[in-house]
C-alpha cells in the first residue's frame, strides 16, 4: 500500500489533556496537540484538516444536526474524528461548530479522548465555517498554537468511514496539483429543469462525476481563495474546488473515491451506518477460557468456527492484553470447572482497566454449562441470576453483558445441537449489540 | 389526499392463480390479472407498470443481483411489488428478468402471492429489458392477455419504498404532458472530469436535479420512442425521459419526489432498507390477553404505552380479526389465570390462518408472572422449557415465538420496575426480529 511510504497510522495513546485557547476574531479551543506526539516519524509534510461541523441537518428530518446524532450512543462526528485521528499524519484537526454546540463538542472530546483537536466557531453558511477554520490554521493569528500547514485536508463531519489510503491521495495529488478532491460515478442521471419544471436536457452520466469529500488543497492556495471570495460564493457556494479554480486558477486533480465516502444525509443513512459500524466491530470473535476448561472450551471455539466462517474470525483468548489492543470488541467467556463466574469477572476486569469500550460497546457473553446429573436446571438458573444486577453496573462501563446456558449431555449428538444452537444465540447477541437484552440467561 | 379522486388502494385479495403464457419474440408468463380484479372500481385510465429487474448488480459487491437481495428474508424485488401492486388503478406489472432468473422470479410471485405480474425477459441492457416490457404491452401481441394501457408506469424493481401520491402525480402529468418523471435535489455536486482527470467546471448544484423513478409516459410515446430508437441509445443509454424528449420531442413534466424514492445500490443500501423495513413493521404492537387476565394485562399495556409512546402504537387485542387485517405484526400474549400457554396458542392459531406472516416475520411474546408465593422460579422455568420445541414450530411459518417472564411482587416499586424491564424487553424483540434468539425466556 501507499501508505507504507509515509508510515502507517497506529491508534493513538490514551489520556487528552485538555487546554483552554482564544483567537481574536473567533473561539479557538484545543485539546492535546503536542507536535512530537501528532507528527513524529510519520510524515514530513505538515498536514492540516479542517472539519465544517456547524450544519442543521435539516434533510434529516430530526431535530439534532446530523453530526450529532447517535450511533450505538456515540455522536457521529466522533467516529468521523476518530477516522481523522488515526491518520497519525494529519497534524491538526480543526473543527468548526456553531457557538451553541461549543459546550457538547468540547464534552465529545474529552469523553472519547479525541486528540489534535482544536475548535473554532462556525460560521452561517458552510464556506464561512471552512474559512473560519483556515484563518485559524494561518500563521497571523496571535495566540494559536496551531501552526501553518503546507496542506489543508477538508472533509465533512458526515462521512466517518474515511480511509487513510483516500486521504493520502488527494494530499498528495494536491502537494503536485495545489487542489484536489475525491469523486464517485453519479448513482442517478442529472437534469437540469426549466424554470417551468419541465426536462430541458438531461446529462451524460458518464461524463459527469459526483464531487466527494475529502478534498485537499495546498493551503496557500485555498486560503487566498477564500480571502478574495465574493459574499455571494461565500453565503450560496458550497464546493471548495470551485472556489481554487475561480479565484486561483488551480483545476485540481480530482482522485477516484470508495463507495465509503459517502455522506450521511438522510435518516436512512444513520441506518446504514449502524449496521456497518456494528459489523466492523462484529467481525473478530475472541473466545476466553481457563486452561482446565480447554476440552469444553474448545469444543465451543470449533463449533463458532464453523457456524460463523463465513463472517467472523474466531481467536483464542490466550493473550488477552494482546487481542483487547488489537481492538477485538466481542467475547465469550466460558466457565466450566471454576466457580460460576470466575473467568468472566478476570475478563471484565480486564476490559475495564483497558478503557477499549469508551469508543465502542463491548459485547460478553458469559458461557456456562449444564450437566444434569449434578444439578438441575432450575437450581442452575437460579445460581446464575445475580448475572442481572452484575449487568447493570457493567452497561455504566458501555460493557454488554449476556448469560448463555449450554447444555452438556452425554449423547454426542445432542451435544453438538447444543453447541450448534449455543453459537447461534452468541452470533445474534453480537450482530445486534442490544442493551435491552443484558443480564439475560439465555439458553441452548 | 389527491388519491381520494381515484378512490384509496386497498389489500389484494389472497391466493395467487397462475397461468403460463408465452408471446412471440420472449417469454411471456403471468400471475393472475383478471381485469375486474385489478381494477374494479379504482380508476378509469388504464395504467400498467413496468419493472426492469435484469441488472447484475455489481456496484453491490455481493454475488446475488441486488433485487433478488433477501431482506428479512425477502427478496427487495418482492417488496417493490407489493409496493405497486398495493396501488389497485395499476391493472398490470409486466418485469423484465434475465433467462436464469425466470424459475425464481416465478416462484417469488407464487410464494408472496403476488397478483397482477407478467413476466418478460429482460434484454441485456435495462434499455432493453423496459423495451421488451412495452412490446409485451402492445396490442400487436398474439397469444398476450394483456392489453395496451393508456399511460405506462417504469420503475426500479430496487426502489421499493414507491407511494402511491408520487405514481399518482407522475401518472396525471403523463396523461397530459405526455412524460413525466420524479425528481430530487442532488446530494453532491456534480462535476465534469477532463480526460486527464483535471475539474473542467462543476454544475451549479441549485440549478439540477437528480433524475429518479418512477416515471410515466403516453404508452404511445414511449413505445414510439423506443421503436425508433438507434441500437447506441438502446445499448448505451438508461434515461427513459431522454429517449420521450430525443425521438418524440416531448418535454416532461418533472416531478418533486421524496427522499423514499432512492435507489438500492450499495450494500449500505440493503442495510438501511432492512432498518426501515423493520421499523415500519414495528410501529403498532398488539397486547392481547383473556378478559380474566386483565388487570395484570392492563398494567402491562400502559408500561408499554408510557415507555414507548413516542415510537408505537400499542391496542388492545379485543377485536383481533381486525388488528391482524390492519397488518400489526408484534404481539404480545399476556397469560395469568389461564393455563401456561393458553392464550398465546389462540393467538397463534389465529395468526396461522391469517396468512399474515407471508410477507413479514411475525413477533409473539408470550408473557406469563412469576408469583414466588406459588410456584418457585426454577419450577416456572422448568414448567415454561416446551416454549422451545413450540418455537422452532412456528419459524417454520415465518412466526417468531419469545417467552418473558415478569416477577409480580407485592410491592408497587418492585412490581413497577418488573414491568419496565418487560417493556424494554419487548421493544428491543420487537425491533430485532432476531430469529436466532426464538424459543428463549427472558426475565424481567
Amino acid at each position: 500500500m501507499e501508505s507504507g511510504r509515509l508510515g502507517g497510522s497506529g491508534p493513538a495513546e490514551p489520556g487528552p489533556r485538555l487546554r483552554g485557547l482564544r483567537g481574536t476574531d473567533q473561539a479557538v479551543w484545543a485539546s492535546s496537540l503536542s507536535e512530537a506526539e501528532a507528527g513524529a516519524g510519520c510524515f514530513a509534510l505538515a498536514v492540516a484538516a479542517v472539519l465544517p461541523a456547524g450544519g442543521s441537518g435539516e434533510r434529516m428530518g430530526v431535530p439534532t444536526p446530523k453530526q450529532f446524532c447517535p450511533i450505538l450512543e456515540r455522536p457521529l462526528i466522533s467516529y468521523t474524528l476518530q477516522a481523522l485521528e488515526r491518520v497519525c499524519w494529519i497534524k491538526d484537526i480543526v473543527v468548526a461548530v456553531t457557538g451553541e454546540n461549543m459546550e457538547a463538542m468540547k464534552g465529545i472530546i474529552q469523553r472519547y479522548q479525541h486528540k489534535r483537536i482544536s475548535l473554532v466557531e462556525a460560521g452561517v453558511t458552510r464556506h464561512r465555517s471552512i474559512f473560519n477554520g483556515l484563518k485559524a490554521l494561518a500563521e497571523d493569528q496571535p495566540n494559536s498554537r496551531l501552526s501553518k500547514p503546507e496542506v489543508v485536508i477538508i472533509h465533512d463531519a458526515v462521512r466517518p468511514f474515511v480511509e487513510e489510503d483516500v486521504l493520502l491521495k488527494v494530499v498528495t495529488a494536491a502537494q503536485e496539483y495545489g487542489a484536489s478532491g475525491a469523486i464517485r460515478p453519479l448513482v442517478s442521471t442529472v437534469i437540469s429543469p426549466s424554470t417551468e419544471g419541465y426536462l430541458e436536457h438531461s446529462l451524460e452520466r458518464a461524463r459527469h462525476r459526483a464531487s466527494e469529500m475529502p478534498q485537499a488543497f495546498l493551503f496557500d492556495v485555498i486560503y487566498e481563495a477564500y480571502r478574495q471570495c465574493s459574499d455571494h460564493d461565500l453565503e450560496f457556494g458550497t464546493e471548495c474546488l470551485h472556489l481554487a479554480l475561480k479565484y486561483c486558477h488551480i483545476k485540481a486533480k480530482l482522485v477516484e473515491g470508495s463507495p465509503d465516502l459517502w455522506k450521511v444525509t438522510y435518516k436512512r443513512d444513520l441506518y446504514a451506518a449502524e449496521s456497518i459500524i456494528k459489523e466492523r466491530i462484529s467481525q473478530q470473535i475472541c473466545v476466553v477460557m481457563d486452561t482446565k476448561d480447554e476440552h469444553v472450551g474448545c469444543r465451543l471455539e470449533e463449533t463458532l468456527k464453523n457456524e460463523l466462517n463465513h463472517m467472523k474470525k474466531v481467536t483464542s483468548g490466550r493473550d488477552l492484553q494482546q487481542i483487547i489492543l488489537e481492538q477485538c470488541y466481542s467475547f465469550v467467556c466460558v466457565n466450566v470447572m471454576t466457580s460460576d463466574f470466575e473467568e468472566t469477572h478476570k475478563l471484565l476486569n480486564m476490559l475495564e482497566e483497558s478503557n477499549i469500550s469508551i469508543l465502542y460497546p463491548v459485547v460478553v457473553i458469559s458461557v456456562h454449562f449444564l450437566d444434569y446429573k449434578s444439578v438441575p436446571f432450575g437450581q442452575k438458573m437460579e445460581n446464575l441470576m445475580h448475572i442481572r444486577e452484575f449487568a447493570k453496573e457493567m452497561k455504566k462501563r458501555n460493557i454488554l453483558l449476556y448469560g448463555l446456558l449450554i447444555y452438556y449431555p452425554q449423547d454426542e449428538q445432542k451435544l453438538k445441537e447444543s453447541l450448534k444452537q449455543g453459537a447461534t444465540i452468541i452470533a445474534a447477541l453480537i450482530k445486534e449489540r442490544n442493551s435491552g437484552l443484558i443480564g439475560q440467561l439465555l439458553v441452548a
